[in-house]
């Protein structure tokens, strides 16, 4: 029985009559149920108790901190169907689809429980040395603390690995941060299952329930309120870089400078080298079609521009785009996660249309009103070079064919080409010469490079980054996946000269 | 022979009639130099130069940047009595002063040299599993890229540790990233003559000259240009709180962020324990004062305000006043860095005094016109939380006492409190209960929390940290002195299914 509230600090709390309601993916039908719009009193209630759950939980052992992120696993688990079916309604995504995702988002939790309970991060101990000329060395020692209260906006297209208890609300409990979450609208009742099963965890885990809220609404002065607040020292974001940007300047204003890691748009360059598209065009073709499918493109590393050298007229450039249409027009329709984002789709596919220099190569199947179509695109890269549009990410299955006529053309898209998430390059062993080139200018564009494997899926792991130059991130120097996201949500502290009393125990001989 | 020109990689540059002059703090007269106002002509070619070196000198191997750092240092060296001479007629600081400095300087580039030849921070290697279920782990490698070029800043109070071939310059360079260095107009001809070693090294390197140019300039358009230029991926500074955020919201502007690396202003608070008042009063108040001496208190860790428990009446708090006062009366007048930091010193002296609730303890001997005297103030919490002008730094070697009533005064000191670069805490083992107490609240304000020992004198090492919460620094998770300030200048990327042709070499198997 989803209530529709807001979770503040323990408490259900808010008024849901004339809130706002989701809808359900596959129907485009609002669902029948009314969710909160949080008030300021809401907000500012759960900012300042996540302020003062801080005291003790900044300073929970990494043990108790791991055993609190393996309960939250385990409560998510415990949801069992019914967290499966209500994501999939909000989504549209498939079953299996968001079973993936929930393994990926409790083995994420337990990411950083293997974390903390190797004892890494702990510091950097150098001991005094009173013989040293010309002056004694003291005992300085470096470790880390938490920075404070977390304030996490929600994914709309991953409602359970970057939503409620996604990468970014693990990795600051993982920090010791206390969390102030913004449910998205697009998975309202997702959201709430999942701060059911964090609070269970806090109350198993016998924490100040400060340390997790749960915020509601479609008002964007909330966005504002949480940013802004004082107490707020840090703020994940997954979203598109308009909001992103509405976000960042509104932190911009505030008196004391907090770190944002905004997640924003990629469109995931591939680059097709000349003797990969010569041996194994239909194949490659086919496998970037596969790529853009998942879950509708409605992924960040979805790759939506490919590079090929060709002159347009050569066999195996038309070989290679032959396939690729071909592919693509067997495509089945789909649902996007939400309506707006389905009407907001086709538009930049129509604007795609009118603009010169840029064909349509073709469109997947037709289906029923809620569903949109893939579509492939191709220009060349003086039309590229001239047109901003065509380096802003299209949320959705929708890809762009850039040909080059030569490795110089090639080498002059990278030179244009924005930030990004990933890029991939996909070569043989006869292209290395050529790809070794490419590499080393486009890993400053990019934050991760990849060679012969698709942009889709993101690793969760110790070597992963999931973030790169802007506008692929907002702080090219972090990552949002992988053991490194908690580095986001601490900072360094020298203890100079501290009795053993006054040092955190990691940092005590 | 100083030219008083700038250096536009590799070349002198820059007509010198009409620019500015440097005063001997000594005399307070314009040194007979004239300094080159760069154009924004000379500014452009550096910026875009030193993205130009950036392909190779990104790329150099770890080796051959610690070479190139050590070879620095040797030059350096090499300058002999001339840049001690110039820096101590520039800054009115003593030549053991600059002789310190000069090791401290050099000392630090072979820091970074170290950690590059120990393979230090290469990154995390993942190996795939085929065999992984449901879904094989691809190989994935975490690695480092500079994040290419970087503007500095040099600080007025430093003129060898925190300037030219200083801390940012030699974590940049360590990091792989060319520097355009804006030099201080305070000490221009030392900041030519550290160039010209910086040139030696790099000709005797064969590096790019491209890799480091030095601009001379008292236009705050050239900073304006430097920080908003889009070939600059970050910057770093050591000033004011009031210079820092004009920067940062010139950076606030740019349309690609980069970070900003400010280390601005602090009060550095020293909290006396109950009982180390009442046993050593004496000793701890002849500490402070010189401490606060040290420079004339031109230190961002001088000890600002000194936190006092006590009744005002009892007999202990006034051993502690007086000895303070008695110590600091002694003092002899010296010169500060420039005549306008003399009168900006004279001006915030005076003003406090005008300050209801404040009272002037004690001054330092007087000097002759040129030099300014120390002064000692006090005042209780009450004044102190209602004047917020009582938080700012008085840059000089002025002091706050701020007398507490009990412990719980001296907490609800620390929730007022601003961040800062380093507090100490001066107690006996029977003080170690309160101390803990304060240690825990106090740790979330600052940078460095010190335990018995005077917060002048910055450990160059791997455990310090030199940064701390806003406006001690801009940037919360970054420290500007010891290793860990390269972190500043690189950032993660992660290679997947790469071939060993394509990998930086440390990431190879």
């Amino acid at each position: 029985m989803i209530t529709g509230q807001n979770l503040i600090a323990g408490e259900w709390s808010g008024k849901t009559e004339g809130g706002f309601t989701a809808f359900n993916a596959q129907t485009h039908r609002a669902i029948d149920i009314e969710f909160s719009d949080a008030t300021e009193l809401e907000v500012n209630t759960a900012i300042t108790r996540a302020n003062e759950a801080f005291t003790s939980y900044g300073q929970l052992s990494a043990e108790k901190r791991a055993a609190f992120l393996r309960a939250i696993g385990r409560e998510i688990l415990a949801l069992g169907d019914e967290l499966v079916e209500t994501a999939c309604g909000e989504t549209g995504l498939p079953a299996m689809r968001i079973q993936g995702e929930r393994g990926r988002t409790i083995g994420q939790l337990g990411l950083f429980a293997d974390l903390l309970e190797a004892g890494e991060y702990q510091g950097v101990v150098e001991q005094a040395n009173n013989d040293r000329q010309p002056l004694p060395k003291p005992d300085t020692r470096l470790g880390y603390l938490p920075l404070g209260v977390v304030g996490v906006f929600a994914a709309s297209n991953f409602p359970l690995a970057f939503s409620t208890a996604g990468g970014d609300t693990a990795s600051a409990l993982a920090a010791g941060c206390p969390v102030v979450m913004k449910a998205h609208a697009a998975h309202p009742a997702t959201a709430e299952l999942v701060a059911r099963a964090i609070l269970k965890a806090i109350e198993s885990c016998d924490l100040d329930p400060g340390v997790f809220s749960l915020i509601q609404g479609k008002n964007y002065a909330i966005s504002t309120q949480i940013v802004t607040h004082p107490l707020v020292k840090a703020v994940g974001f997954t979203g598109s870089e308009r909001v992103g940007m509405i976000l960042q300047q509104q932190i911009h204003q505030r008196a004391e400078p907090i770190p944002f890691y905004g997640e924003l748009g990629s469109i995931n360059p591939q680059f097709i080298m000349p003797n990969k598209v010569n041996e194994n065009g239909a194949e490659i073709a086919q496998g970037l079609v596969a790529s853009l499918m998942m879950g509708q493109g409605q992924f960040c590393t979805s790759p939506g521009v490919w590079v090929v050298i060709g002159d347009g007229k050569s066999e195996n450039y038309q070989t290679f785009i032959t396939s690729a249409s071909e592919a693509l027009t067997e495509q089945r329709a789909g649902v996007m996660l939400t309506p707006a984002m389905c009407a907001g789709y086709n538009a930049a596919v129509e604007e795609r249309k009118t603009l010169s220099g840029v064909t349509l190569l073709a469109t997947g199947q037709a289906g029923n009103e809620q569903e949109c179509s893939a579509s492939l695109f191709a220009t060349d890269l003086a039309t590229f070079a001239k047109s901003p549009l065509l380096q802003e990410e299209v949320f959705g299955f929708s890809a762009l064919v850039v040909r080059c006529a030569d490795v110089a053309e090639m080498m002059q898209f990278v030179s244009l080409l924005k930030g990004n998430l990933t890029a991939s390059i996909h070569g043989l062993d006869s292209d290395l010469a050529v790809s070794k080139e490419l590499s080393l200018t486009l890993a400053h564009k990019v934050g991760r490079l990849i060679y012969n494997q698709m942009p889709t899926g993101v690793e969760v792991c110790a070597s992963m980054n999931h973030g790169g130059p802007f506008p692929a991130s907002t702080n090219i120097r972090t990552t949002s996946v992988g053991s490194e996201a908690i580095i986001r949500f601490r900072r360094p502290i020298c203890y100079q000269n501290m009795p053993a009393e006054l040092l955190p125990s990691l940092l005590r001989d």
